[in-house]
């Protein structure tokens, strides 16, 4: 009875800490974007894959939703004294994570390698897996141009309006053998899509050709977790761009999405209590569709979320 | 009336910043050490280059005599809860100057660039140089093999006994443009080797063929301070090196070491008042020896030295 769990940044890792949390849930293998990592001030940085493990070490930030509990500044500050970049927000025991991982990289270890050294001396004892090892990064394409994502996401702050997607290099990524191998289990239960942003968390995983197989070819169904509450996205930029692509503005809008760009692949799409109305166009998508309420906002709405889905 | 000083870190350092605090000592380029440079955590790190921009600065820590002071350690901290090395002491404040090198070193720039882009930053209105953009890497010969410098130096802590030195890379570095030019100005009123290590700060540089030539064509005389008052160093392993080489150890070995590894390059030795006994030997050494309170406790101290050197 194993379970594999797709996840980008906050909302994802909020529901992989529910499962991890939740007896019974069976082992996990929670395989994280990497479409928004990027290297900057000289460093590796995977913003999802640090969301996760420090969301599971329960040394996350919970305001924030990212980042290291109780963080200081200082070397951004002295960056910033000495003129260098300090768009990007690196707080200092963030900065450690930085540091470690770029120099095993450079030494010729692999993403996964070193995700899973860092999530050991993290105490984390559930199995987190970058999507791919190699080059996957997103590009938005909107009206000011085309931007790498940390510039559109965090430098622009989402302003520029978004006209499409670029996932490069997902055509040649290798999907790491780890992540295969999870999802060609004879005992998986479930794989769950967490409320994670679709066009930029989600779509650059299935974007992977051979992710989308495995998907296809495993044993267990998958179920989506609608990102939208309402017409709001629970976190980031969502609902901006569900309408600026044209998708209605709610959970109906993301689950056309998926079904329209990954058609068959999602067997089951679970929206807010609120949004309850949606339910005959969602299942017309080819989805059953199911109910509860899907905001996480303390530890135990996680473990609830994940144990309403384990039961669904 | 130029002047150009050869620096390695904490003493020379103090000596650099006497003579920049002092007003009419005219120009100054400070030439520095980078034999000790070295990469770690995928950071390019230039201890004395650092303590010469921290000291001038006005941010050097004056007690440990290296690194910012009211530094603080929080990354260095969360590195060791996560396995990272630790033995080098990197500070939240030194950290911001070795991300923001590092990061221009691989965008291609050159040190000198970076570090006179460091020295503005820093309100630095002297000029800082590293000797050599290029390579070069002071190996210690020890009685447990030979050793990278900061291995020797920090991780070993000047435990082995030393036996020699290699200055790896010096016969192929070249001296950079803008230092040969401050050693071949028509007004060079004096060239000044501050009390650094003789065999691990001034050694690697003299170890330069160019830079050799340059001093020994250069307009103005050359004037070393030794390192050593009594039979001590005034900081670091000098006083261990002499007489791990077979010299004595006060300032007559080290001016002995440098009649025999660079013969001729020395006009004048300055020793302290307590040395005075030392004169007629050190002048045997056909160098001119000079004698004074040497000792830098104070900021007045290292202007009252600077200050004694001009008007010898």
């Amino acid at each position: 009875m194993s379970r594999v769990l797709l996840s980008g940044g906050v909302g994802g890792a909020r529901l992989c800490d529910g499962f991890y949390r939740e007896p019974g849930a069976g082992p996990l293998t929670m395989v994280v974007n990497t479409g928004d990592d990027f290297e900057h001030l000289g460093l590796y940085i995977c913003p999802d894959i640090d969301s996760v493990l420090y969301t599971l070490a329960g040394v996350g930030d919970r305001e924030r939703g990212w980042g290291v509990a109780n963080e200081s500044w200082t070397v951004l500050e002295r960056l910033g004294e000495l003129g260098g970049d300090t768009w990007f927000q690196l707080g200092d025991r963030d900065l450690a994570t930085h540091l470690l991982r770029t120099e095993r990289l450079r030494r010729g270890d692999g993403l996964t390698e070193v995700v899973e050294t860092l999530a050991r001396r993290m105490d984390i004892r559930a199995t987190v897996r970058p999507v791919t090892d190699q080059p996957l990064r997103t590009y938005v394409d909107t009206d000011e141009g085309v931007l790498a994502f940390q510039d559109y996401f965090v430098r622009r702050r989402c302003q520029p309006a978004v006209r499409g997607f670029d996932y490069r290099g997902a055509a040649q990524a290798r999907v790491n053998l780890a992540v295969l191998g999870a999802f060609a289990a004879d005992d998986l239960e479930q794989i769950v899509i967490c409320p994670s942003n679709p066009f930029v968390s989600v779509a650059p995983m299935l974007a992977l050709p051979a992710l989308s197989e495995a998907i296809m070819s495993a044993a267990g169904p998958v179920v989506a977790v609608s990102p939208i509450v309402g017409d709001r996205a629970l976190k980031g930029p969502a609902a901006a761009m569900l309408e600026q692509l044209g998708y209605p503005v709610n959970a109906l809008g993301v689950a056309r999405y998926y079904a329209e760009s990954a058609p068959g692949l999602i067997d089951a799409f679970i929206i807010d209590d609120m949004d309850v109305a949606l339910t005959t166009e969602i299942e017309a998508l080819h989805m059953r569709c199911g109910h509860t309420d899907i905001v996480m906002r303390s530890d135990a709405d996680r473990r609830r979320l994940a144990r309403w889905i384990m039961e669904f």
